[in-house]
């Protein structure tokens, strides 16, 4: 088969590669009908995180059930289906709390800007959709692997309800998920901070009430003021620097919740801060797979069109041009076709 | 009056102190009915949180009030009150919240250890007990003008629920009442971490179900053990030390909860750690006016006797001897009456 290989920083390449093969009973092969580039290949891509070798690289798929091992039991060769970055065997006590990227087994899948992969731990971690669903609903499934799991998430995390006042601090494909999240679970007053045209146009789409450009001290001031003086009830923290994460605490009204699904790259939780102002914070990464059940059938209703976050779309053997896209922030998220 | 004094760093002092006065309109004095000394006191008495200049010290009682101002509606003269620690309007967005702890307007109530004390915003902060409390009901309804009502955030804060298993760190008079809190808001199993003897007892008293006596790596160890290896579903941070915040997050389960409410000497929530383990976590000085009404009642129709955490009485001129016992450790809490 073809794949995508991460060679060294901005090094990337589509190649000829093994077939993935089962490894273990349980595992399946799928065959990817869709992939696309995560905002967190990019710190690989910027060096960021080292890159000590080559690699397979990509953790998002939607696909076809090609081969199963021989203990997997409830999905089977045909059908279509979604996985998260995450295997998780689903019935471990972690799992079973909902923290499925928490999983005793807990594996990345890895490798899915290809053809074909491999998933372990299949019976935990696929989900099917029903029968064949219209191509068009492709993006959006796709968009639930992670982006909107992530971003549905941080909202939860953040205990977004009905009436909250948010705030979602980031405009990439999770902030601007997050923003979608935080109208689906009722939230009456949603601010998107972004100084970009385009992302700033989808988060309205999404649902935003507010956009506010300012930043540091002047987006805290601004959001202050939206808020009468009181901050929000729920924020979102979508990227992981040190500079969002202060701007998500500063940005919530005491006894308020920050979510947090940015990486930490020099994000810090200050002890003393959130002892005087009673914030309640929670972060990790997305258990996904506890959504898909729901987020299928948001998507599958209509209700929701997550995939509005892909903005650039490309033959797979494009992918190199999806990173520079995504890079150079002429893209909000790539979505390839294999 | 005579009240009580914080020279120096173990230099406490009971003398002669003018009678305290209505300040502003929206005060009461009230005259103390019975006083305590709290560990947060004792951060001050060993000179670890500076001691610049004398100063009245105490903020713990209960009492009649004796007097108001102009804009006081709802307590009148002759009234039994408690009220906690921090003033608060029970108006503002914060208050509204249930984080009266973050009032706009709060102030820390001092100079409690003494005959009368001068209470602001009296109709926000004050919670009056129907009629006149039987005696044997006062250890426990001073009880709430702090450490009870300490404790039962911690466990609010921890996400306690009918059904959890809760860890509890800290054998003091807040985490002993953390014990309770967690009994009383369901928990099925309540592991208490302590070494000494009295403590146990106590908390075995107020609900504990496990005793754990070891602590660091053997503490986690054991814990981990009476949870199948599971963790605690929510855990009570009742110290505030670096060791004990430590011990906290590594007792809890991927995506369980700490509530952290001892003062932060040292406490640290490390990001990545967060992140990776899905906790989430909230502290802070409690919002104890939340809880005041509730556990009133709670007092009154007997179901709980947190006054039990007393095991020290003395009249209030013997206070020094009181911050001796407690810094000793011979005593959990001392009970003072005027």
């Amino acid at each position: 088969m073809r794949g995508t290989v991460l060679y060294a920083p901005r090094d990337i390449r589509f190649e000829d590669l093994p077939d993935p093969e089962l490894a273990e009973a349980t595992d399946a092969i799928v065959r990817v009908v869709a992939t696309c580039v995560c905002g967190s290949d990019l710190w690989r891509y910027r060096g960021i995180t080292p890159v000590p070798e080559p690699r397979p690289i990509g953790h998002e798929y939607v696909g076809i059930v090609e081969e199963v091992g021989g203990d997997v039991t409830t999905v089977r060769p045909g059908q279509f289906v979604i996985g998260s970055f995450l295997a998780s065997d689903n019935t471990c006590p972690h799992c079973r709390y909902g923290y499925q990227s928490s999983c005793r087994q807990g594996e990345f899948v890895n490798g899915c800007q290809a053809e074909y992969v491999r998933v372990p731990l299949a019976d935990g971690t696929l989900v099917t959709v029903p029968g064949r669903p219209d191509e068009s609903l492709t993006p959006s499934l796709l968009a639930l692997s992670d982006v909107m799991g992530t971003g549905w998430y941080a909202a939860v995390a953040a205990e977004v309800r009905p009436g909250s006042t948010v705030a979602v601090v980031g405009d990439g494909a999770v902030g601007l998920s997050g923003v979608l999240a935080a109208r689906e679970l009722g939230a009456e007053r949603i601010i998107a901070m972004s100084r970009h045209e385009s992302r700033q146009k989808l988060a309205l789409e999404f649902g935003a009430t507010d956009i506010v450009t300012e930043r540091g001290e002047e987006g805290v001031a601004r959001i202050a003021e939206l808020t009468d003086g009181v901050g929000a009830d729920a924020v979102l923290e979508c990227v992981g620097t040190s500079e969002s994460m202060s701007q998500a605490l500063r940005c919530t009204r005491p006894g308020g919740n920050v979510g947090f699904v940015g990486v930490p790259h020099g994000a810090e939780l200050p002890t003393r801060e959130l002892f005087d102002s009673h914030i309640g914070v929670r972060g990790g990464s997305a258990p996904v797979r506890r959504f898909l059940p729901d987020l299928i059938d948001r998507v599958l209703d209509g209700r929701i069109e997550p995939g509005k976050v892909f903005d650039l779309v490309l033959p797979l053997d494009q992918v190199a041009e999806a990173y520079r896209a995504m890079d150079e922030r002429r893209a909000i998220k790539a979505l390839l076709w294999p």
